[in-house]
């Protein structure tokens, strides 16, 4: 058949050349395709749909707390960039500046948003009066330029789509338990909807966003054993209140500083599905994430009744809920399983004249590979149950995985040596020092991921694994994306 | 009470001064802010939720027909912006340029998108090499640039947003007829979403877009009698692929060149919505747009079971899927109705001890005023009829206003009086000569804004009101915006 011409590739060995299998794994399962931007990736339609569903989702989730969406300008003044001295100094190398506007040069330079903070603040500090004005729960979905030197489709790349949420309060407390918040709805979002497991913590000092006072983070693990930042959200205290002038008339008529937060997460999210749930025959999308959910493939699609039995299926799940689609391409049904393992959908059903025969279909798993024969009659059900079944073992699979790659470091030549063998994420005790985290940096190329809420205490009489001084916490190290 | 310290104030008379009664429903509405960057504008909370309806309810009509979505670069090399020669002539005068990406200038600079034509051709010409990769019916929500030199909220802004559709097929048939599909899921969601009536007709060769071989566009009227050009589709032949070399092998084995449409609308809308429907208290949105379609508002809410019955009339609609909030706040009634009103809610709902005694409460209409009172036992059906009733009545007066302010001119000197004494449309005959386009444009400050296509043949023996000469086409012309 024609369709056979452009038959499914194989693709690297995801053991054998992770970096290659990724870039393979994101170019025929059609993700980005690229034009003559250098640096920028275009998004393609099965991309963009996993996008639209983290988007739906996760925009829902920040709306049951009470956020609310606006857009703000793509340029920034060179002076309104400047006002905060940390986050300037932080963003400044990285960013693309405009320097003409029509005909005319501009008379002060524009970067293109790398983040946002100082337009938000530049608001916030016309809009924030009294503390009737306050909270002020804001979030944008926008794309962000970061001008980086070596790029790869969704994890670093010049331009990504992300989501930034900017948020005043009248008091700390009240910034803090924000901050905690959006942090815990990302960590939520990825174990519940991307079935990715990950560590809630703290960054060190060294590697909070500029401008922070504390940065929390939640941190994943790839196949490779190497870290992902998912997702980010920082306290400001009242810093950028203080360069930007935020302050408010509060309750007890005096004049007082908002306390500000930011959180985001981006398309780098697609990344981390890819990476933490592919395998050798492609992408492996979690259902709920997924944009096709099943697919189903008639075989021996000529013969009488083979279309019509398909069709019905097909209906069947579409008034369950699920997102399903029928392929009746004239492509053989080989080539077709083999894009449906490609593509990542969870789930196939074939259907033939043997099966319509005796009333039943088989439904494939994209994760396991296993076959069930079920009634057509309930096939709605079964599938959807069986969708569930795939969503919590991929979490449960990425879990395993996760747990069986943490290892502990008392001294730093196990340190070391773990960091060199075992790829994953290493626990060992820090003394608070950026010198250690610097020097462990340089021995190993693992930096600190985060201090864990859960487990960051130092066991009693703990010593830092690199100087040996008396152990702050115990840190989340890793080689990271 | 506190919250009325900050009354709501009243704004400029609609028919004393439109320009400034536009810029004040804007401000206090709260629809639009201002940051330092000049130009640009913020689109706060009431803003931007009518733009996620609008995104919401034209992406379904999209989908409906087989649209998929896709993100491309912000940015376009200028060499890539300078393949197609009318499109640059057209677009090169309005861009901003990026000279300079993190520390180093770049080697070639970059403008950011004014539109995406370009880089869909540098897409499309890598992607497509059969007709089995075709058509392709993409589209993309994002910002473009255009450097204005004058600005308003929503009508003209350096920066806005919108959706942009690119489409490549197999014959000049297919993409003929998607321009024309497109241009009417514009026309029927103004009609029907937006409560704006359209024509639908086609731009003069002077008005089309840059290297496009026919623009179709909708034009609505707004109530200053001035045209809003609301939606434009445009079909670009084979132009675009030829000067991208965008060819596919057809099925009769020939090599052939692929036609192009494009097609797009604005956050201008949200400017159309509120110059047709707006009124001297301020803004009026169609229920469909509204993100706020009912507020309940107690009256004496401290006096017992008010606040209760308030909240359970909100959990009936809420329930019947109205878009409800229940005001709450400590400031007096007077002040709640001002204020929806102002934001054009389409309906309020007044509950107070003595309606709830007589298990009644006041449903209030923002379009018309009027008051209804209801056994609060059937409010959900009574309000959701009542919304059905305020979009049909808001089209139906808009239409009618409309209708009411086409004129029509034989001659020269009519044409000109009219066009100096009577805000609307003019429907007159015309030769097809730019000059005498150029000629009305001139004296009369008139454009031409579309042949329609019901209407548009000339009547036997008319000449063109400019020149006298055969007329082509009879045309609508008006005052744009």
């Amino acid at each position: 058949m024609a369709g056979d011409k452009k038959l499914v590739e194989a693709i690297t060995s995801r053991d054998e050349d992770f970096a290659q299998w990724y870039t393979d794994v994101v170019k025929k399962a059609e993700l980005t395709g690229y034009t003559s931007v250098k640096g920028c990736m275009v998004i393609k339609p099965a991309g963009y749909a996993i996008w639209e569903n983290i988007q739906k989702e996760l925009d829902r989730r920040f709306k049951e707390t009470g956020v609310e969406n606006v857009y703000l300008p793509m340029f920034i003044p060179e002076s309104l960039l400047q006002k905060e001295k940390d986050h300037v100094e932080g963003f400044a190398p990285e960013v693309a500046w405009v320097t003409q506007g029509g005909l005319n040069p501009l008379q002060e330079r524009m970067c293109v948003r790398p983040t946002s903070e100082t337009l938000f603040c530049d608001l916030y500090a016309k809009d924030i009066q009294s503390y009737r004005d306050l909270p002020k729960v804001y979030n944008q979905w926008c794309s962000v330029v970061r001008w980086e030197k070596t790029t790869r489709p969704f994890l670093r790349s010049r331009e990504f789509l992300w989501q930034e949420g900017h948020t005043a309060h009248a008091t700390a407390e009240e910034a803090e338990e924000r901050t905690k918040q959006m942090l815990n709805i990302y960590a939520d979002f990825c174990e519940e909807f991307l079935a990715i497991p990950v560590v809630r913590g703290r960054k060190t000092d060294k590697e909070k966003f500029a401008g922070a006072e504390a940065t929390y983070t939640i941190e994943s693990l790839m196949h490779d054993g190497k870290a992902l930042q998912s997702g980010t959200s920082h306290n400001f205290g009242d810093g950028f209140a203080k360069a930007f002038g935020i302050q408010f008339t509060d309750r007890d008529n005096t004049l007082k500083y908002v306390h500000q937060t930011s959180w985001g997460m981006t398309t780098r999210m697609i990344g981390a599905i890819i990476m933490v749930h592919g395998d050798d025959s492609g992408l492996v999308l979690p259902p709920k994430v997924a944009p096709v959910q099943a697919v189903v493939i008639p075989i021996q699609m000529k013969k009488e009744g083979v279309l019509e039995a398909a069709e019905k299926v097909r209906d069947e799940l579409a008034k369950a809920g699920i997102r399903v689609r029928l392929d009746d391409s004239d492509k053989s049904p080989g080539w077709k399983f083999s894009e449906q393992e490609m593509r990542g959908f969870p789930m196939r059903i074939e259907l033939g004249p043997r099966d319509i025969a005796s009333g039943q279909a088989v439904l494939v798993r994209r994760d396991t590979g296993e076959k069930t024969t079920v009634p057509i009659e309930t096939i709605a059900d079964a599938a959807k149950d069986l969708l569930e079944e795939i969503q919590k073992n991929l979490f449960e699979k990425a879990k395993a995985f996760r747990d069986a790659h943490i290892y502990e470091a008392d001294d730093y030549k196990t340190f070391v040596k773990t960091a060199d063998e075992k790829p994953g994420f290493i626990k060992a005790h820090w003394c608070g020092d950026p010198a250690c985290e610097e020097k462990i940096k340089e021995d190993t190329t693992c930096t600190s991921r985060c201090i864990p809420f859960k487990g960051g205490e130092p066991k009693d009489g703990a010593v830092c694994v690199c100087c040996g001084r008396k152990a702050k916490h115990l840190v989340y190290w890793g080689k990271a994306y």
